[in-house]
């Protein structure tokens, strides 16, 4: 089964990133805009329910993260994908570091680039069509992330949500 | 905003809803296969934050419950959407019931009725296509429920989970 660790912004972000989403990309219908924290990964040795209440505790010790999206921009020519660039901050990569605990598997390896995609799966043609506009979109945006979501994958592609944490800092 | 307290099953379950969600459902791109517990709601005097703290401590006070799928049934001619029908118990009801704090002020006033869509919004000739399909499938299956989720609707209609509430029945 495949896992993901995810944060939704606020209603406000997520409403701007669906009027792309909704045209522009082929997993609108799978998943709300989030900001992917970490995989997709798998469990080795351990099943969700209990990999879940491990993670929870981790994540209680984290503190909430300013999510501060700077513009627009495009992972091309890797992939035609269009996402809004988070700032990477301690806290976003700290909480990260903190939630990779033995037992997960991440499936890709790639960096690290805290984002939020707003449009892929798009041809050539598509892609650079779409790209100019969007990126003289003033998408300049900050707000509080207190809280994040561990995420399984349903067979046909959905995500379903199957835990909160909330990351309040207690140490 | 509107705001819905929903369970979602087992991924077997999703699974199996699903295969018929993608073709017959109209909302399979809004939301997992589901159970609403309570809603849709709006939340009056109350931010989303306070109110999910409020939910949360009412919730953990709430026993685990068991979700009994008995075979599908149809809503028409009311309306045409097709379900999996979930035989009604006391924990249930009464998880409903103490959910039911005095700042959630519910949008649609008809009777309860525990269900899994699995198809809506069709014509009358779609409905009568497949009704007969679906009742001959055995969907009989029994699972615990152990946390049900807050969720608030975005503007285009899909659903983000803010909260999950684990059932853990502390008295």
């Amino acid at each position: 089964m495949k896992y993901g660790i995810v944060a939704f912004p606020s209603k406000e972000l997520q409403d701007r990133a669906n009027t792309y989403r909704k045209r522009y990309d082929a997993h609108y219908a799978l998943i709300p805009p989030h900001m992917t924290v970490l995989g997709p990964f798998t469990l080795e040795g351990k099943e969700m329910k209990e990999a879940a209440a491990e993670l929870l505790e981790v994540a209680a010790k984290q503190k909430p993260f300013e999510l501060k999206v700077m513009r627009a921009s495009t992972f091309a020519p890797i992939t035609n994908a269009i996402y809004l660039k988070i700032e990477p901050n301690d806290e976003i990569l700290g909480l990260r570091e903190a939630l990779s605990l033995d037992f997960i598997k991440n499936i890709e390896d790639h960096q690290y680039v805290p984002h939020i995609t707003i449009a892929q799966k798009m041809s050539d043609g598509e892609h650079d069509d779409i790209i100019g506009q969007v990126k003289m979109d003033n998408f300049e945006h900050t707000e509080t992330i207190d809280r994040v979501h561990l995420l399984y994958q349903l067979e046909d592609g959905p995500w379903t949500v199957y835990e909160t944490f909330t990351l309040s800092g207690d140490e």
